[in-house]
């Protein structure tokens, strides 16, 4: 079975804009970090859930992320942002993102997260673990 | 004596802009949050001081804010923002803001804040208190 | 004809919370921002129609904004966020908004808007004008 | 002659933080735009500069960022970001950015932009140019 790519329509509003009447590009990974919340409670996945299902979850922590702009997104513009797991590491997990304006790509990201629990023998009070097969089984790849 | 306004200067950044090459508003309200965390921090309050020194301290919610705006504030304009506490009542007091630019007053605002101490025999488990004096005496009025 | 309120629903993300795990204020005010635009919008009004049908139209200034937080919402909380016209003056129009949550109201807002249009012989080379009629009769009051 | 690299301290705000207390990692993009802005402001050169003396300027788009996170940084910290040019390619050049906490380095970023001047003989009505030597000179690399 193959779970569709997750995606957000997305009108860009004057307030997302800079004096350029383009996106102001943090305004991006702000989007990009909803669209992995709302990837995650489609699937009645939350922060709460992580809490109470993943034994010691602590935190689910961004380790790096890039982004490549290709074309302008501006003022007015109607978007789609799809979210998906790209590579899954031992330890890190990729998320894929792609913005789309009219079937055009207009940029690419990804963001690399790990999931840290909490572990007293560890060296700080933490580790990082695997992302849990029953949680990557429900998200789309 | 007479402790003086809390002035930050700002330079008025191009992110802090929307497509009509002014502050987009919403940022003024981050300005007056950071200016209140910066007057206090000034005095050497912050929000571990209040919890290890106001017995009970669980939070200082704001209850009103609102905003007067007379000019236009444009990309690149140096401005500053005036904080000082005006009305003080049993358990609310007030925050007043002034931006000014070249001495002109642009924009004028308050917020209403409260401080809420933990109570278990409060309704809900909480009670609004007034603003300690030993803060109050350390703030510009 | 009664046009019924305008209503956004609106998840609360983790990036819309601050350290209390509430929502940060100045978020609210993107949010009701989006909410005029989308009350517009969905009316066919964008800010290039404004440019192409009101003669002379220069922008749509916010004189005064001012909220009201009655309880506070959280991280993961599902709002509503209603939007309507409430009085016209002469040259200024107030916009309402209420925050709902379960069907309590959680906070209510409103904001002085007027047109702006450019008239070389006033005094700044423009002045404020009445929100058309043909622009009030389709939005909801 | 070197010019020594562009440092903003910043103190973190509440605002500036996520429910996990922990600075929410768009923010740290907003940081970087305005370290870029306060580095070239500082050699004199504004958006208004570079229309005025770069013939033809239209933009200076980013193409590219990337930022890696090792360490967290709290509510409360207070930061430093370095800014300075890295590699300048024929019609890319690169602002790399670096976050220190008491000497320790928490954060590596790096940013590609072009600048792009009006070329109506060009595909799209515009093209990318080399960042001019005399602004180049002026900034640390």
């Amino acid at each position: 079975m193959t779970i569709p790519r997750h995606v957000v329509k997305r009108h860009i509003h004057f307030g997302d804009c800079d004096p350029a009447q383009i996106v102001y590009y943090p305004r991006f990974f702000e989007m990009f970090d909803r669209a992995v919340e709302d990837m995650l409670h489609a699937q009645g996945i939350d922060w709460q859930w992580m809490h109470d299902n993943i034994e010691g979850f602590l935190s689910m922590p961004i380790l790096e992320v890039k982004a490549n702009f290709r074309v302008r997104v501006a003022f007015g513009d109607e978007i789609e942002i799809h979210t998906w797991i790209g590579e899954v590491r031992e330890k890190v997990f990729r998320v894929e993102h792609e913005i789309r304006r009219d079937g055009e790509t207009t940029a690419t990201a990804h963001q690399l997260r790990a999931i840290v629990l909490r572990d007293e023998s560890a060296e700080q009070g933490a580790r990082a673990a695997p992302l849990p097969a029953y949680i990557l089984e429900k998200l789309p790849r």
